[in-house]
């Protein structure tokens, strides 16, 4: 039994094009869920870190409510931590979430808007100190493929969002369901959150 | 000492977006590495099979040169391979460019065009059967993650078009620049063309 899921993803100048597209090749391919995509403006083009400009379908003031809200990383984040009215606008955002799942540096973003205070997370390998400096009172995990503290779901850096994928579609659908779709797409995944093979790699423990 | 180089997307109705974004975002992160979206129309969106509507900045008509022309498959394939219009534009691109590389069935598109007969290719192994019965004198190798014939590389499906673009910037500017670009995006990638691990799960032998 599969349960309908409603994905709501986070567009914003300078996200990180695998952030949002190795989650989302992932999500959409579950029967019954669909993928829309959010930024500051109704149908207006939201330029990526790659160049490549994306459609925001809706503004972020217009979502009532989604399952999942992923919030994606890139070199966008770094002004965004200091930009009030985003910050609100993501707050906003996870409060009208049942789970919100951010990849890479998107956990910055999070934990610059509060939502992060007393939860353990992790980030970025690459951009670790200066995601870790982001919030006042987060458990950061240095050394994690993914963590999950309740309805909050964070992710290391970009790749790494497609192991969470599967592990959100497998808590949610059950495994066949993941297993069929990394099957269908030809990706060999991690399923161990705890095996990090990259913080070593950036020097983060 | 890295080239500078010029990468093409192809998009089309039905692209597959993680055949797209995957590549991309290993491609440019290459030092002086420049990508820029073709569509049939300058500045129209091109709906993705999941839904997302990605800019295309020029039309195909536009290309002068390209170093690289990348070609993503998706279930938006399975009509242009009757679609001769589209057929020769994609003759055009490839003539126009230096390097040509297909992720998943968008060696299909190639191979309809014409553009592998002679070649070795591979596909995607969920389509195989479909796939690989495009072209008609198209050396079709079903146990592969990527093949490369000359100038023309094909990759398996999906998720395998990050480790073709692992290895295509391997080939041009050098492994070490490859591997901290996988580094950095927290990739591990398969290094090994004829290591196949979705081959015989789909029953393509």
């Amino acid at each position: 039994m599969v349960s309908p899921c409603t994905v709501a993803v986070v567009l914003f100048e300078g996200f990180e094009v695998l952030d949002v597209f190795g989650p989302v090749e992932l999500l959409s391919r579950v029967p019954g869920w669909s993928v829309t995509f959010l930024g500051p403006a109704t149908d207006q083009p939201v330029r990526s870190a790659q160049g490549a400009d994306v459609v925001a379908r809706s503004a972020f003031t217009d979502l009532d409510h989604a399952d999942i809200l992923l919030v994606p990383g890139g070199p966008g984040t770094r002004p965004l931590v200091r930009d009030l009215a985003f910050l609100r606008a993501l707050c906003t955002l996870a409060d009208r979430s049942s789970t919100v799942a951010s990849v890479c540096t998107g956990s910055a973003l999070l934990a610059a808007a509060g939502l992060l205070d007393g939860r353990r997370a992790t980030s970025n390998k690459l951009a670790w100190a200066w995601a870790s400096s982001q919030g006042h009172s987060v458990a950061w995990v240095p050394q994690a493929r993914w963590v999950v503290d309740g309805n909050f779901w964070t992710s290391s850096g970009v790749a790494a969002g497609m192991d969470m994928a599967h592990a959100l579609i497998t808590a949610i659908n059950g495994v066949a369901v993941a297993d069929r779709i990394a099957k269908d797409i030809e990706l060999e995944v991690h399923r161990d959150p705890d095996l990090d093979p990259f913080s070593g790699i950036h020097g983060v423990v």
